[in-house]
């Protein structure tokens, strides 16, 4: 009965939180205020910040090709580097405190070296060191597979260790130490009024991942979400509170629109006149899958005129639009289709809130303010929670500012911005 | 009855060894050519030059003080890095390689942080890499204990790693691969004509100490002893034979002496008109032992004269001096001795070698030599296989030149040096 009682912490400091001897000083300062709002605190640490790219630096002057399993034995070190270090600091400060590693935690991954995914984590050391009245310091990003092989997480790894270390210890809250405010409305480097959202739900920060993935990464968020762990986004540089992540249910006043998301490397590719028949876009899709291509919006135009001919218009990342065009190239003269045409030249705009789900109206008023600003929109896509356009890509500035002016400046949905 | 055929080889690699990214690439062709004259090739690889001191500083930034458990963390990440980076040079250079660390091979530990002991290593990873007809790469210095606590071997700790496991693994050698061409017969900075011995057994090697312990960790050369593993200590910058530690009856020509070994930093402490009595001697020096003073020599005059008392002088490291003059001026005044008094301005001077066992007057040779050079000797002490005297510090230079003129010069030990 007791045990149900028990407030549990987790907090994650990522390496710019942690960039220097003073940064892990002021981190363990602030720790240990924390401690006494919870009953057990895990802390989770990146690596300092450069330390990966230092790393990988080393890596490309001994070796001219990057070698999974090992490039993650040495990424890892650096998470290791910063947790032995924020422990040192935490002593110094007068609280006790235990350094625990993929291996020690345990953090049991799959083998997809560079990208793995925690399939659990074993808390049981974690408790122990919460039971001798310590912090437990545990290294971000990293991870063991079954035969004991040293895994990293990806990009961002570290915000899914401490969501999913915060789900396995059932904690009440886990907080994201980065090194801006919170999640906004929009970029603010190109938004000046973009505004810092108070509450933000799981799903609207998905559908944000164009803004909010360079605050939270995507895969954290999925976590969260599963398992209802409450985030929240702040920085470790001020004690302004940040953005609460939580559940729809939590949300006390729905907004329209709660972000306008933007991306900018985006191409987009056509194929013309393929002779349509039944399994032709999976024939497409099938192809581009395959060569690991990922695609993002896809728009089939229906089928007119006599020769029942379609085209077929998908968005892809610039960096793969050549494998995409030569892939098209391949089924466009495979099943007999006119041509293949492409341009890196666009971007995306996207505009994101749980109100659409009850108010129409949203795509209607969207797609006039573009028209009013002369931004001509080459594809729409929805789902439930967003309404994406792709336009020209010079234009994307302006369109986020047009949209967010319209959405949000126009209501109520956070506090302004610095 | 095969696998009794098997020839196994361990290469170890100091900081020197692998500084840069050019050293990485040397080693690995190295590696790549012993490939062939084994079928199984385990290399332990120490942090690259510099790299602990790099840590050691980060430490010192963020903490006012070690905290041994951590400090082990940090350090071990020094040996991490180089261990995947050697493996990837290796895998870019076409050999098949697997980077193991401590907790992985498993080099199982107490739970001494900062200089814990080996106490079994189980090799089923390192066979199953063999198996795989790949070299596996171990990171030395580290092992863990018990509890999954990373630990750290202590100074040349990376020398224990290869030598135990070459034991381990009942390999048939193990080369010690350093920044210098071997064991030489005395100090080259101060003795140019110093020589680098072909062959010395692990006793003489252990006496030499003074000399030895700057190419081969003492404990690794008792591991080797202990399990007869033959080592070769050699350059990585040359393709030159380095000097082969081995079994005493694997040396096939025994010389009166093998080298001439010297310590600098050492202090003399006196302690005059001790009342004889059984136990005094245990006394004195278990008070030193609980205060964690190491004692070098120790010098016990016989009693003279009518009122039983005697004088019992001792060697300390300089470092430790002013602890043992505090603990024997309490001893003193407890027992009621005379007097303490000390000396930090000497220096050690030992010559080594099996010969002495079975060919008298070695002793009184050498005191002639160093009585017709005019340096007074202020105490002797003896073993089995090494004489060494306690000199004036200023004297220290001359008497090893003197020494290792007369004594190896003279006959035919080893190869010139340089």
């Amino acid at each position: 009965m007791a045990d149900t009682q028990r407030k549990l912490m987790v907090q994650k400091y990522g390496g710019t939180s942690v960039a220097d001897a003073a940064r892990f000083r002021a981190v363990a300062a602030r720790i240990k205020e924390s401690r006494g709002l919870c009953d057990g605190l895990a802390v989770v640490v990146s690596a300092m910040a450069g330390e990966t790219n230092r790393l990988l630096d080393l890596a490309k002057g001994v070796s001219g090709f990057s070698y999974e399993r090992e490039l993650d034995v040495l990424l890892a070190s650096g998470e290791q580097v910063a947790a032995a270090l924020l422990t040192m600091a935490l002593i110094d400060n007068g609280v006790p405190a235990v350094s625990l590693l993929g291996d020690q935690v345990r953090i049991a991954t799959d083998s997809s070296f560079g990208r793995a995914r925690i399939k659990s984590i074993d808390v049981t050391r974690v408790e122990e060191v919460f039971a001798q009245g310590a912090v437990a310091v545990v290294a971000g990003f990293q991870g063991v597979d079954a035969d004991h092989n040293i895994t990293t997480l990806g990009r961002g790894g570290s915000d899914m260790s401490a969501v999913a270390l915060a789900a396995a210890l059932g904690a009440g809250l886990c907080e994201i130490y980065t090194d801006v405010a919170g999640v906004f409305t929009t970029d603010p480097r190109i938004c000046p009024r973009a505004v810092k959202l108070n509450r933000i739900s799981y799903d609207e920060m998905l559908e944000l991942a164009g803004v909010g993935a360079r605050v939270l990464q995507t895969r954290s968020v999925e976590c969260a979400s599963r398992y209802r762990v409450p985030v929240h986004v702040r920085s470790s540089f001020s004690d302004e509170e940040g953005t609460w992540v939580v559940p729809e249910d939590q949300i006390m006043e729905e907004v329209l629109v709660s972000g306008v998301a933007y991306e900018r490397d985006e191409a987009k590719v056509t194929v013309h006149g393929l002779p349509d028949s039944p399994g032709l876009a999976a024939s497409v899709f099938g192809a581009l899958a395959d060569a690991g291509v990922v695609v993002d919006m896809i728009v089939q135009t229906a089928t007119i005129g006599e020769d029942d001919r379609t085209d077929i218009t998908f968005t892809v990342g610039n960096k793969d639009l050549d494998k995409a065009i030569e892939i098209m190239n391949g089924v466009a003269s495979k099943v007999g289709a006119r041509d293949v045409i492409s341009s890196n030249e666009v971007g995306k705009v996207s505009v994101v809130g749980l109100g659409m789900r009850n108010h129409a109206g949203v795509a209607s008023r969207m797609f006039r303010v573009l028209a009013d600003e002369g931004i001509n929109i080459q594809m729409i896509s929805t789902s439930e929670i967003k309404i994406s356009v792709i336009v020209d890509a010079a234009l994307v500035d302006k369109a986020v500012n047009a949209l967010h002016k319209t959405f949000i400046n126009g209501g109520a949905t956070g506090t302004q911005a610095g």
